[in-house]
Protein backbone atom coordinates (compact mmCIF):
# COMPACT_ATOMS: atom_id res chain seq x y z
CA UNK A 1 0.00 0.00 0.00
CA UNK A 2 1.48 3.48 -0.98
CA UNK A 3 1.61 6.17 1.34
CA UNK A 4 -0.98 8.40 -0.41
CA UNK A 5 -3.74 5.64 0.92
CA UNK A 6 -2.70 6.60 4.19
CA UNK A 7 -5.31 9.62 4.50
CA UNK A 8 -8.93 9.72 5.75
CA UNK A 9 -11.21 7.72 3.20
CA UNK A 10 -14.61 9.02 2.37
CA UNK A 11 -16.90 5.93 1.35
CA UNK A 12 -19.74 7.57 0.17
CA UNK A 13 -17.34 9.59 -2.16
CA UNK A 14 -16.08 6.61 -3.22
CA UNK A 15 -18.90 4.51 -3.83
CA UNK A 16 -19.99 7.95 -6.23
CA UNK A 17 -17.06 6.87 -8.53
CA UNK A 18 -17.95 3.56 -9.33
CA UNK A 19 -20.16 3.24 -12.24
CA UNK A 20 -20.50 -0.45 -12.51
CA UNK A 21 -22.05 -3.35 -10.43
CA UNK A 22 -20.50 -6.57 -8.91
CA UNK A 23 -17.25 -4.78 -9.59
CA UNK A 24 -14.97 -4.39 -6.26
CA UNK A 25 -12.82 -1.15 -5.75
CA UNK A 26 -9.86 -1.46 -2.76
CA UNK A 27 -10.11 1.57 -0.94
CA UNK A 28 -8.34 0.65 2.33
CA UNK A 29 -6.40 -2.29 3.87
CA UNK A 30 -5.42 -3.26 7.50
CA UNK A 31 -2.65 -5.31 7.58
CA UNK A 32 -3.85 -8.80 4.90
CA UNK A 33 -7.13 -7.28 4.66
CA UNK A 34 -8.80 -5.40 2.05
CA UNK A 35 -11.51 -2.70 2.50
CA UNK A 36 -13.66 -2.76 -0.76
CA UNK A 37 -16.58 -0.40 -2.11
CA UNK A 38 -19.04 -2.16 -4.87
CA UNK A 39 -22.36 -1.07 -6.09
CA UNK A 40 -24.27 -4.22 -6.69
CA UNK A 41 -28.19 -4.58 -8.52
CA UNK A 42 -29.31 -7.87 -9.15
CA UNK A 43 -28.14 -11.65 -8.73
CA UNK A 44 -24.66 -12.47 -8.29
CA UNK A 45 -23.47 -16.39 -8.61
CA UNK A 46 -23.50 -18.85 -6.21
CA UNK A 47 -19.98 -19.63 -4.50
CA UNK A 48 -18.13 -20.45 -1.44
CA UNK A 49 -14.70 -18.68 0.01
CA UNK A 50 -13.40 -21.71 1.14
CA UNK A 51 -9.90 -20.48 3.33
CA UNK A 52 -12.15 -17.05 4.33
CA UNK A 53 -15.14 -15.42 5.81
CA UNK A 54 -16.45 -12.31 4.17
CA UNK A 55 -17.69 -9.16 5.62
CA UNK A 56 -21.03 -7.54 3.95
CA UNK A 57 -21.70 -3.88 5.36
CA UNK A 58 -24.40 -2.27 3.98
CA UNK A 59 -24.04 1.50 3.22
CA UNK A 60 -27.13 2.06 1.25
CA UNK A 61 -30.30 0.49 0.14
CA UNK A 62 -30.61 -3.81 1.54
CA UNK A 63 -28.95 -6.69 0.58
CA UNK A 64 -29.89 -10.41 0.30
CA UNK A 65 -27.62 -13.42 1.25
CA UNK A 66 -28.62 -16.35 0.05
CA UNK A 67 -27.96 -19.85 1.51
CA UNK A 68 -28.77 -23.31 0.21
CA UNK A 69 -28.42 -25.24 4.15
CA UNK A 70 -29.59 -22.19 6.44
CA UNK A 71 -32.24 -19.15 6.33
CA UNK A 72 -31.47 -16.14 4.30
CA UNK A 73 -29.92 -13.16 5.82
CA UNK A 74 -30.98 -10.00 4.72
CA UNK A 75 -28.86 -7.08 5.70
CA UNK A 76 -30.03 -3.44 5.90
CA UNK A 77 -28.48 0.26 5.96
CA UNK A 78 -26.05 0.34 8.43
CA UNK A 79 -26.44 -2.86 8.92
CA UNK A 80 -23.31 -5.32 8.67
CA UNK A 81 -23.32 -9.54 8.28
CA UNK A 82 -20.30 -12.36 8.06
CA UNK A 83 -21.02 -14.82 5.52
CA UNK A 84 -18.73 -18.26 6.92
CA UNK A 85 -16.02 -19.65 5.46
CA UNK A 86 -17.29 -22.66 3.57
CA UNK A 87 -20.93 -21.69 3.27
CA UNK A 88 -22.22 -21.80 -0.06
CA UNK A 89 -24.17 -18.47 -0.64
CA UNK A 90 -25.31 -15.69 -3.60
CA UNK A 91 -25.94 -12.32 -2.54
CA UNK A 92 -28.88 -10.55 -4.20
CA UNK A 93 -30.22 -7.15 -4.44
CA UNK A 94 -33.59 -6.01 -5.26
CA UNK A 95 -32.71 -2.30 -5.86
CA UNK A 96 -29.39 -0.47 -6.32
CA UNK A 97 -27.48 -1.21 -2.91
CA UNK A 98 -24.06 0.05 -2.10
CA UNK A 99 -21.44 -2.24 -0.20
CA UNK A 100 -18.65 -1.86 1.99
CA UNK A 101 -16.69 -5.52 1.84
CA UNK A 102 -14.21 -6.84 4.37
CA UNK A 103 -12.13 -10.17 2.79
CA UNK A 104 -8.55 -11.00 2.76
CA UNK A 105 -6.28 -9.35 0.19
CA UNK A 106 -6.50 -11.35 -3.11
CA UNK A 107 -9.71 -12.94 -2.32
CA UNK A 108 -11.73 -13.37 -5.42
CA UNK A 109 -15.37 -12.27 -5.85
CA UNK A 110 -17.01 -14.74 -7.33
CA UNK A 111 -14.79 -17.49 -4.64
CA UNK A 112 -14.65 -21.11 -6.40
CA UNK A 113 -17.26 -20.08 -9.35
CA UNK A 114 -14.80 -17.74 -11.59
CA UNK A 115 -16.56 -16.03 -14.50
CA UNK A 116 -17.79 -13.51 -15.99
CA UNK A 117 -18.39 -11.34 -13.03
CA UNK A 118 -15.18 -11.95 -11.68
CA UNK A 119 -13.06 -8.43 -10.74
CA UNK A 120 -9.90 -7.58 -10.51
CA UNK A 121 -8.42 -6.08 -7.77
CA UNK A 122 -8.04 -2.29 -8.39
CA UNK A 123 -7.86 0.38 -5.69
CA UNK A 124 -9.97 3.57 -6.25
CA UNK B 1 -17.51 -17.37 17.50
CA UNK B 2 -20.41 -18.51 18.69
CA UNK B 3 -23.81 -18.65 16.08
CA UNK B 4 -25.80 -15.98 17.85
CA UNK B 5 -23.38 -13.66 16.22
CA UNK B 6 -24.21 -14.93 12.71
CA UNK B 7 -27.09 -12.27 11.90
CA UNK B 8 -26.95 -8.84 10.64
CA UNK B 9 -25.67 -6.32 13.10
CA UNK B 10 -26.97 -3.06 13.45
CA UNK B 11 -23.84 -0.55 14.44
CA UNK B 12 -26.10 2.07 15.62
CA UNK B 13 -27.88 0.03 18.06
CA UNK B 14 -24.85 -1.75 19.32
CA UNK B 15 -23.84 1.83 20.12
CA UNK B 16 -26.83 2.53 22.10
CA UNK B 17 -25.56 0.10 24.46
CA UNK B 18 -22.38 1.14 25.24
CA UNK B 19 -21.78 3.73 28.47
CA UNK B 20 -18.63 4.21 29.41
CA UNK B 21 -15.80 5.94 27.01
CA UNK B 22 -12.96 4.30 25.64
CA UNK B 23 -14.17 0.96 26.16
CA UNK B 24 -14.61 -1.29 23.05
CA UNK B 25 -16.98 -4.17 22.55
CA UNK B 26 -17.00 -6.64 20.38
CA UNK B 27 -19.56 -6.73 17.84
CA UNK B 28 -18.33 -8.97 15.09
CA UNK B 29 -15.62 -11.43 13.46
CA UNK B 30 -13.96 -12.01 10.53
CA UNK B 31 -11.61 -14.38 10.46
CA UNK B 32 -9.30 -13.01 13.08
CA UNK B 33 -10.01 -9.58 13.37
CA UNK B 34 -12.68 -8.00 15.32
CA UNK B 35 -15.00 -5.23 14.96
CA UNK B 36 -15.25 -3.64 17.70
CA UNK B 37 -17.98 -0.49 18.80
CA UNK B 38 -16.89 2.45 20.80
CA UNK B 39 -17.75 5.61 21.99
CA UNK B 40 -15.55 8.29 22.69
CA UNK B 41 -14.42 12.12 24.56
CA UNK B 42 -11.51 13.55 25.04
CA UNK B 43 -7.78 12.73 25.02
CA UNK B 44 -6.35 8.81 24.97
CA UNK B 45 -3.47 7.93 25.66
CA UNK B 46 -0.45 7.34 23.26
CA UNK B 47 0.44 4.57 22.34
CA UNK B 48 1.88 1.85 19.55
CA UNK B 49 0.78 -1.34 17.75
CA UNK B 50 3.79 -2.97 16.76
CA UNK B 51 2.19 -5.68 15.21
CA UNK B 52 -0.74 -4.61 13.70
CA UNK B 53 -2.36 -1.59 11.73
CA UNK B 54 -5.40 -0.97 13.11
CA UNK B 55 -8.54 0.99 11.39
CA UNK B 56 -11.17 3.47 12.74
CA UNK B 57 -14.28 4.25 11.47
CA UNK B 58 -16.02 7.60 12.55
CA UNK B 59 -19.95 6.80 12.51
CA UNK B 60 -20.74 9.78 14.24
CA UNK B 61 -18.95 13.17 15.21
CA UNK B 62 -15.26 13.56 15.04
CA UNK B 63 -12.24 11.95 15.38
CA UNK B 64 -8.28 12.98 15.39
CA UNK B 65 -5.15 10.86 15.59
CA UNK B 66 -2.48 12.31 16.65
CA UNK B 67 1.14 11.67 15.34
CA UNK B 68 4.61 12.03 16.75
CA UNK B 69 6.28 11.78 12.97
CA UNK B 70 3.80 12.86 11.04
CA UNK B 71 0.40 15.31 10.41
CA UNK B 72 -2.24 14.62 12.84
CA UNK B 73 -5.63 12.89 10.93
CA UNK B 74 -9.15 14.30 11.12
CA UNK B 75 -11.25 11.47 10.82
CA UNK B 76 -14.88 12.55 9.94
CA UNK B 77 -18.15 11.00 10.20
CA UNK B 78 -18.30 8.45 7.16
CA UNK B 79 -15.12 8.32 7.05
CA UNK B 80 -11.93 5.45 7.75
CA UNK B 81 -8.56 5.62 8.52
CA UNK B 82 -5.95 3.10 9.23
CA UNK B 83 -3.14 3.61 11.99
CA UNK B 84 -0.20 1.98 10.21
CA UNK B 85 1.28 -0.77 13.03
CA UNK B 86 4.37 0.48 14.51
CA UNK B 87 3.73 4.21 14.80
CA UNK B 88 2.73 5.66 17.83
CA UNK B 89 -0.36 7.90 17.65
CA UNK B 90 -3.18 9.21 20.70
CA UNK B 91 -6.45 9.66 19.71
CA UNK B 92 -8.56 12.19 20.75
CA UNK B 93 -12.59 13.73 20.36
CA UNK B 94 -12.97 17.43 20.78
CA UNK B 95 -17.00 15.79 21.45
CA UNK B 96 -18.26 12.70 21.65
CA UNK B 97 -17.64 10.30 18.75
CA UNK B 98 -18.36 6.95 18.06
CA UNK B 99 -16.96 4.36 16.10
CA UNK B 100 -15.91 1.14 14.57
CA UNK B 101 -12.36 -0.49 15.45
CA UNK B 102 -11.04 -2.99 13.36
CA UNK B 103 -8.01 -4.58 14.46
CA UNK B 104 -7.04 -8.19 15.46
CA UNK B 105 -8.60 -10.75 18.02
CA UNK B 106 -6.88 -10.12 21.33
CA UNK B 107 -5.56 -6.70 20.67
CA UNK B 108 -4.54 -4.34 23.81
CA UNK B 109 -6.58 -1.20 23.10
CA UNK B 110 -3.69 0.77 24.70
CA UNK B 111 -0.97 -1.18 22.92
CA UNK B 112 2.37 -0.88 24.13
CA UNK B 113 1.53 1.21 27.19
CA UNK B 114 -1.00 -0.18 29.25
CA UNK B 115 -3.32 1.17 32.24
CA UNK B 116 -6.37 2.01 33.53
CA UNK B 117 -7.74 2.74 30.04
CA UNK B 118 -6.92 -0.54 29.31
CA UNK B 119 -9.97 -2.67 28.08
CA UNK B 120 -11.01 -6.00 28.44
CA UNK B 121 -12.61 -8.15 25.14
CA UNK B 122 -16.44 -8.54 26.07
CA UNK B 123 -19.10 -9.09 23.03
CA UNK B 124 -22.11 -6.80 23.66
Amino acid sequence: MSDRHNVPVNIAAKLELIDEYWAPKIVGRINDLDVKAVKVLGEFTWHTHDDTDELFWVQRGSLTIQFRDRDDATINEGEFFVAPRGVEHCPRADAECHIVLLEPTGTVNTGDSPGALTATDEWI
